[in-house]
């Protein structure tokens, strides 16, 4: 087993020998840009863990983390046309650099792309492979679909705002488990726990997101703190809020996400307040803690070494010791 | 064998009995409108006749042909954004119907719903298909880029444009047939064959719509007539003519083809004489001709009955005889 820093480190590698600008530019230019602004490569980092994890070289598993890689960034791609995004990790989106047209035709290519990944498997695992990509692929269609539908709805529970996070998140970080697990060919009770890991790992990094978007620290937080609030977010924090409090609490909470300002320091001042004093703020620590554990019970149950299991368990603390 | 109308008879059941609307109901109800929509389901019936051809049910064939026409309806989708299209066969496209954002997301999803279909194939098949759809559906989009990057040039050879119909339009006649082969299991050769006589019909059948666009009869041709002179598309007849003319008469046709205007029956009108003048009509039609004695040239190379060859014959010939 090697360290996270590592497996980026073979990852990035990876990626920048794969001759991906091709002729027409247009087309190819818009994937290697977006594949180049870096980030964390948690997805493939996770898929070439997990193939060592259940005792196969990770270079087996490159071409599927891969896969994941590309497929996650198409889904950017796309779901930045959809938000009107100007930037992404810093730099000017796809459709911004170019045109709307470009980032729709440029992400397509990037999925059918990421399915070209696994030819380079042998029949069987490169049909597992495809199926629960596939399946993964249409279930985050689905979670950013509600998540569209969520914005119109005032009637949203906490189950389905779950439902949308597990579908449009963190059955994504499953299937990049599972996907190592897969190619190492490893049993079927053991691929199924590593994507329940995965997938409770995944709802607790996406709960944590939730938190920090309101509660993390501006230094160190990547992204505009409290950006969900600014954009009126139905998160699980606004949620929890509008269960706990009183009536008039409540209204107050809902007409302040209706509010579009220029200033928003009061309106985010205000709306933190109402996540603390309401005991949402708390709630989300303990939802976050509960599927971190929830995890963490899945390792116990794997076929692997005690090793194995507290480099996984590390990984999943570092994951929500994060303070960004 | 059954003849075409049966073929699309037992394709629209298998259609009608796949149960696409689930919910989300925003994502799932577009490709439901779109694929409704109808049209001559060349492609499936081809998946399926092939089938056939190669002496296997053609029931077998039917999750690939229903892969096929789910990708063609994708393409549809964001292809009718990019051109900002209001209609399609008559009826409001899906991105005026929802809006745009439903149009990208839709056509994601049915991308990967199309994969979905091969799963069930047993492996080494499934992996066949999908390797070809994958390679397919790359050279579409490159196909439909080259067509976006032509809009702005104003060299565009005919080698070009050729190539560009090739994998806009081509490449999924012929991979609708290849996959009828492999679901057959026939032998590599005569899969290649049929993928051959596919390309070249493929070829003739879009070179032909050129053609029928200036010259088809507005009684029985389904789209608007000139409607590529209108939208100043650099057709074959358009390449060809600048080709044959002398330099006077080609600054007049590029000068034309520069024009927007809101009654287009005079342009229309000069731009004929001048793709007749210049004989690029007559060159469009031996375009065509050649193309379709091409592929009936590779059924004589191919492994299967006369009268296998005869009903493929038949078919090209019914489809190069069309005035619509």
């Amino acid at each position: 087993m090697h360290d996270i820093s590592q497996y980026q480190d073979f990852f990035n590698s990876y990626l920048k020998n794969q001759n991906i600008s091709k002729e027409p530019k247009n087309l190819y230019e818009p994937m290697e840009y977006i594949l180049g602004l870096g980030g964390k490569r948690m997805r493939p980092v996770l898929t070439l863990m997990s193939a060592e994890v259940f005792d196969t070289d990770y270079k087996k598993a490159l071409p599927a983390a891969m896969a994941v890689e590309v497929f996650h960034n198409f889904s950017l791609v796309h779901d930045d046309i959809m938000d009107d995004a100007p930037l992404r990790r810093g730099k000017v989106t796809v459709h911004e650099k170019w045109n709307i047209n470009t980032g729709i035709l440029s992400g397509d290519a990037m999925l059918i792309l990421a399915y070209q990944y696994f030819e380079q498997y042998e029949p069987l695992v490169f049909r597992n492979l495809a199926k629960l990509f596939s399946k993964t692929a249409l279930e985050v269609c689905e979670g950013q679909q509600w998540d569209v539908d969520f914005e119109e709805r005032t009637d949203v529970t906490i189950p389905e705002y779950l439902k949308m996070i597990e579908y449009k998140t963190a059955v994504l970080v499953a299937a990049a488990m599972k996907m190592g697990a897969i190619v190492a060919e490893t049993s079927e009770k053991d691929a199924d726990l590593i994507y329940d890991f995965g997938l409770n790992l995944g709802l607790a990094f996406q709960l944590q997101d939730d938190y920090l978007d309101a509660f993390g620290d501006p230094e160190t937080f990547g992204k505009q703190v409290g950006g969900d609030i600014i954009e009126n977010k139905k998160t699980y924090l606004y949620l929890k809020s509008l269960e706990f409090s009183t009536a008039d609490k409540a209204l107050q909470l809902e007409n302040l996400f209706h509010l579009q300002l220029e200033d928003n320091s009061a309106k985010i001042e205000t709306a933190k307040a109402i996540f603390n004093e309401s005991g949402a703020s708390k709630a989300t620590q303990e939802a976050i803690e509960m599927f971190t554990l929830k995890a963490f019970e899945t390792l116990e149950k794997m076929a692997i070494s005690e090793d194995k299991k507290k480099i996984l368990k590390t990984f999943g603390e570092n994951l929500m010791g994060r303070t960004v």
